[in-house]
């Protein structure tokens, strides 16, 4: 999980501040780091931290300088760690001129073409398997820049959604599956691409459309010129998991809105039966409030904000001492005093990744005085891990991987327990199953290319 | 507006990450400054610093700490600026003793009560009201304490819930108007005093009763002690607008569910009528959102969480710059798309204080094709300033004292514009007119002693 | 010890820069904190910290300061410890108006006149001496401010060299018996006040003369104006120490050259005999290299650099772990190959205190090849506290106050070690023994007045 | 100019704390950065950053890393600049291991290297001349490491004394003409490598022997193996003015005692003649002060410490403002009080390049009373740039390059100005004239290889 963004300005405007302003949007998509890249008299320039947005970049400073191309990114924690070189977007200044790259997804085939470079010189500086791309256009010496990058992108494998830097060129990329989001759009004399169409509207611009899964956009001074890839997928592989949880509810994704998409997961619940009419319906804030406005406006059943998120409590402000794991879920959640009270609660949450929080909610919630606690999952359960850039828990941690729904019912101590099934998340959502990845749920991988294949190309 | 928060073990256990976790918990009440101050040795000791609770203090350095007793407090940007002296706790050690002091309100004979104490060799080291409280106590030799509190607290006029720490006690003080909130709970042998319950929840603690108006609570071995100021006051003055806006909605303040006081303005908006029924109902995010519930619950309408507010955006993140002004309100707040098209809207909003926001989501909602666009205000309009701890604009900036409500409709461009009235305000609350403060709506101020009374004292 | 300097521009030019560069020159009189004070409408502004002057104070922000009048002051690790307020310039703005004072020196009734304050309702911030001086100020109601600090300082005893900073006044004052040099200058329109004439010498001002013992001089738009002070002093005790370690070689103090009386020192070591011609001279750096070279000149040796001394290693540089002791002294000092060979070697030092150096570098030398070792030390031994504001150490850690000097060269495996006689010392000088305060070498102390006296008056 | 040290203990004990006092000692020959580089677990690690040792590393995080072979650098402000990613030691963990490097001199075909690899697909990360050595390491794919440097260093032309850091095992080596020194030192088990004998010292190492012109040491858990390099010189080009100024004087280079080279400088002043008897010596603090010695000594006359270095005083402290400018000289320097009054003075330099402090101290101590004031020089006249590591100022800035030494003398103002010449200089060091590079005096440069040559290899 992470955020890139992008903008090239024609009539040779400043766009940085559009970068900072964009990564601002996309923040939910990765909080662990952020980086904006530009070129300058054949360079590139890198401004990189650990941290948000403001924490890593300085508007101002960066408002301050006259790149009128540039790209950005935000990076999640995932399992490389948190090493500052590994922060996004990379850059090389290399024989053939400046590249940058920023890079949301995950190369399944990385570590081959690792050893396959390194045997031909070349010194990684990152353990991030963004790099590789560079390094395949940095080894193909007098090869111009976007000729480097076509090939470097059809011996690659996984799930790729890039923003690309050359000397005055700025480059959009869609892996051939489309596992990950990517919009372009447009203000005026500026193009802009994001990886999700939020960024657009906080800085004015106009949703163009999206990247088609394996098109490569090159926009420069002449504007925007769309390119096949050489590789073809057999079919699309779009991220299910997008809708359910990871994208902000304003943004529109493959021609989808998320918003719709939530509240249709939670109107399917409702047509699942079983609850009663004057049961409490809430949210769990702030993943699963929009299921839970579906479900109880398909149910006619009356919604609360009946818990309250501590806003200015989590990792960043609180350290999860002896002491706060005392305090409990308070410390996060806080039920409102007296909603709950001598009524049926219906829980709704987006996921069910291990099952603490839910446990501790149904508790608390029971607590508070309700008559019954039902819990309600807005997607099916989570069973596989997720090997295109999305970082899941081993299946072991996997609570619905260990468990049946009775079980697990039993263990957080609810009344009853629903998840819905993977053939209703594709019609909430209202793409056909055959375009969707639904594999952390059913286990049904994209089927990857032999390695050899790959190398000799 | 600020937040204070005090804790006293009595088996000696250590309270200062009660303090930070507390804090945490007020931090919408004040994000100026933090701060917690503790006794060791006879002396005061103070952390303090700009910024939220996280930024000026650590967690496990305050954890590591053995003081049984503290005080913390959390500031607000007011007009007295940013020195960073000024923030609080405030301490002294002096003749008689360490003393500490978090205060919550605004001392309305302060000046008067410097000079005559500056006369008598007082060297002020903040320009901070609550230092003459400090002083008045230093400046009775030979007094214990707690005596000398008492009378300095005779001789101060304005709002004040106070936390208070002297040597091996804590003190928790409102003053007789009741203008502030300030709550007293328990958990095992620890005592806790905070502006607000939802503190104590955070931390596990039971609220066991609001402090009383004109009650000084003291707290120390042998448990807690309740007596009665030497000032009375002839009615309360317990501000109104904590239950509109600055609570927290899972609080309880003087009896009273914040929550359903909100929930209930909105109903009361439902029942001016005029609005209909296939209306959408949307809040302003985060502020409007539970008066839409009741608004739309009342009603019979539908409620949509129809406004994303861009989270990380905002004062800390995002700078004024020209460019944002230009890229203008989607910065802070997103339309979801659809939702409105062709529909009447109806926006929902705490209060209305300048209307600049007001305007810009009125046009918004209208841009993403609503038809109408309803404007409502769960209170009435903010009139005249306020004199007991709240940052409100000077009458000429406040939209409501210098126009018409018809005016004003006109200016944002709305199709209707509709507030509530103080009886209202005061029927949704649940508490008489004659117990709350509602000077800020209609000029109705409490009545000040003459200073010459209180300094002869 | 610490280092005071002052500045008042009679044409109105801002002075702070002035101030950097002189605490730079007096640096070496305290390297603990470094601070600036001035006035600016009628309040005192103060900008201090820990550590040497650049790292407390920024000399562009200062230049930046319009003030035409302004003190500073460095301090010295003292036993009172780092707390940060106890930096100086201490400053407060009280009902007379704003005051600043810089400090050099102890007052020996501080304790008494605190509690004598404290039950006035006095609240102390520091736990300075120096902040007595203030409170007695503040403690004059309706007394203009000039009288205020003549009669405080009739009630202090000790040493005190001050820079005091009023409204638009400067004022230096050298208590009775002239502990603590003084001096003032002059460069255009601009008066300065400081510790040691060096300081004036970096800014390009002349020395104008000391300030007496026992003087107030006061500077301002009129002029500067000399006032005597109420309390009078039997005899002067100048420091003779500044001449033998404490005053920069380059300054002249009470009208003698510091760096003539440290070649004074060693050539009264050459006098008393006992050396062979052809030995090599070689001083302790830096502290010994004058009287070295007085002690090869009047003998007619080789001096010769002998010892290097590491410029980068030490307190600020190297921290003091196991294997840094293990490496031992050759971390600060490293002899010169091959110069001491077969040699008989002087070394040279302007005092011994805990004799652990001096042990260390004898060996060292020995090591290095020298026949035999002589140890020469250019002042009496020490053998009692100071109480006027050098931070000695205690009698029992004062190595000459507990063994004779025979013991002592044994101890330290010198082949002989000798001293010069307190006569010899005031005649190097060339003070009369009646003016200068030997008591660290003679516990000649000055008799201190009754305290009741002092706080009656 | 750089420092290089580098430490591997056989019985594996931790030397990060040695590396950290070796740098410390080293301090002088570099203050613009400093670092570190170990290996763990097959990777290089590298601590490094702007400033002093000090600034730039932790000594105590430093001491907590077990490893027990290391390298560090500290480096002197070039025209390359001070991105901070050009600090030194350089690593890579390429296909054969991790390498780090640390660099003393300059490679004179560096940008050739840099295109024929970056035509062979290397991303260089610096803009330093040293990272070619590493990327021509990398570019030999299946050649061990100790292998490819060799390749490597065949290939590379101009001033290179390396500590090189592989796996388990640390390399010295020194470019065939010597330029810059090396030298190899032991305490037990463990093997230093560093620029200067002083950094043995510091450490309590003992000085085995120089690294030899065009030797290869490498240090492993066998012991220390010498190995020749590829390349010959036809002579050695060994730097005088490592004895002139840059060395610290208690080095032994090349088995020549700085120390005393300095002071035989001096006396081959003495010997021109020309002076009085009763003329008063001194030297320009610090770099002049030996030679003074040397001087006074030879020709019977009078050594003063005549003028102080301000010591907190300098670029670290002060900022060259206009102020500062005004105040002149005297911030740096400061002539003693009554030394030179009536007398000749004789002041002695180590060099002259600009010629401006020069004429500022013949000023100052003619105004301080001095009757003529005469200038020597402890070397010959620098008029030619040095391509081999030392920064020296172009042509048109080297006074001695433009001007002839009479006018010279008339431009300081100075009675007389003497220089030494280039075979006095030799004899005064005690090597060869064919052994010593003197380019800077003499524009005798090293004749480069044919670059061809060198790249086909």
């Amino acid at each position: 999980m992470c955020g890139v963004f992008g903008a090239y300005s024609q009539d040779g405007s400043p766009v940085l501040e559009d970068i900072y302003l964009g990564l601002c949007a996309l923040q939910h998509r990765g909080q662990l780091s952020a980086g904006a890249a530009w070129t300058d008299g054949g360079s590139v320039h890198i401004k990189k931290g650990l941290g948000l947005v403001h924490e890593a970049l300085c508007q101002s400073e960066l408002a301050a300088i006259p790149a009128h191309t540039a790209i950005g990114h935000v990076r999640y924690a995932t399992a490389g760690g948190t090493r500052p070189e590994n922060c996004q977007p990379l850059g090389a200044n290399y024989a053939q001129g400046p590249v940058a790259i920023a890079h949301n997804g995950n190369l399944t085939n990385a570590r081959a073409l690792s050893s396959y470079l390194a045997n031909r010189g070349a010194i990684f500086q990152t353990t991030c398997d963004s790099e590789t791309i560079i390094q395949l256009m940095a080894h193909q010496p007098g090869t111009v820049q976007l000729e480097a990058l076509e090939s470097a992108l059809a011996r690659v494998q996984g799930a790729y959604s890039l923003a690309v830097l050359l000397e005055d060129c700025l480059i959009a990329a869609r892996d051939p599956w489309g596992f990950r989001p990517l919009v372009v759009g447009r203000r005026g004399e500026t193009y802009f691409v994001a990886s999700e169409s939020c960024a657009l509207d906080i800085i004015g611009a106009e949703l163009i459309r999206d990247v088609e899964p394996g098109e490569i956009l090159v926009i420069d001074r002449r504007g925007m010129i769309s390119r096949k890839m050489r590789r073809k997928a057999r079919r699309h592989f779009k991220c299910a998991f997008e809708y359910v949880y990871f994208a902000r509810p304003d943004s529109v994704i493959d021609g989808r809105s998320v918003y719709r998409a939530r509240k249709e997961l939670g109107a399917t619940l409702a047509r699942h039966g079983g609850l009663t009419k004057d049961a409490v319906v809430a949210g769990m804030p702030d993943s699963g409030t929009l299921a839970a406005l579906g479900l109880a406006e398909e149910a006619g059943m009356d919604f609360e904000a009946g818990v309250v998120r501590n806003r200015y409590v989590g990792r960043t402000f609180i350290q999860p001492t002896q002491r706060v794991r005392e305090a409990g879920v308070k410390i996060k959640l806080n039920p409102q005093t007296g909603i709950f009270k001598g009524k049926e609660a219906v829980v709704v949450d987006d996921s069910l990744v291990r099952g603490t929080t839910a446990g501790r909610i149904v508790s608390m919630i029971r607590e508070s005085g309700a008559a019954k606690v039902h819990m309600r999952i807005a997607s099916p359960p989570v069973r596989y891990p997720c090997y295109y850039g999305i970082d899941t828990p081993s299946s072991e941690e996997l609570i619905a991987a260990q468990t049946t729904i009775a079980e697990l019912c039993e263990k957080i101590d609810a009344d009853s327990l629903e998840y819905i099934g993977c053939d209703e998340l594709c019609r909430a959502i209202g793409l056909p199953r055959g375009e969707l990845c639904t594999a952390c749920f059913d286990g049904d991988y994209m089927e990857e290319e032999e390695e050899d294949n790959l190398l000799e190309v």
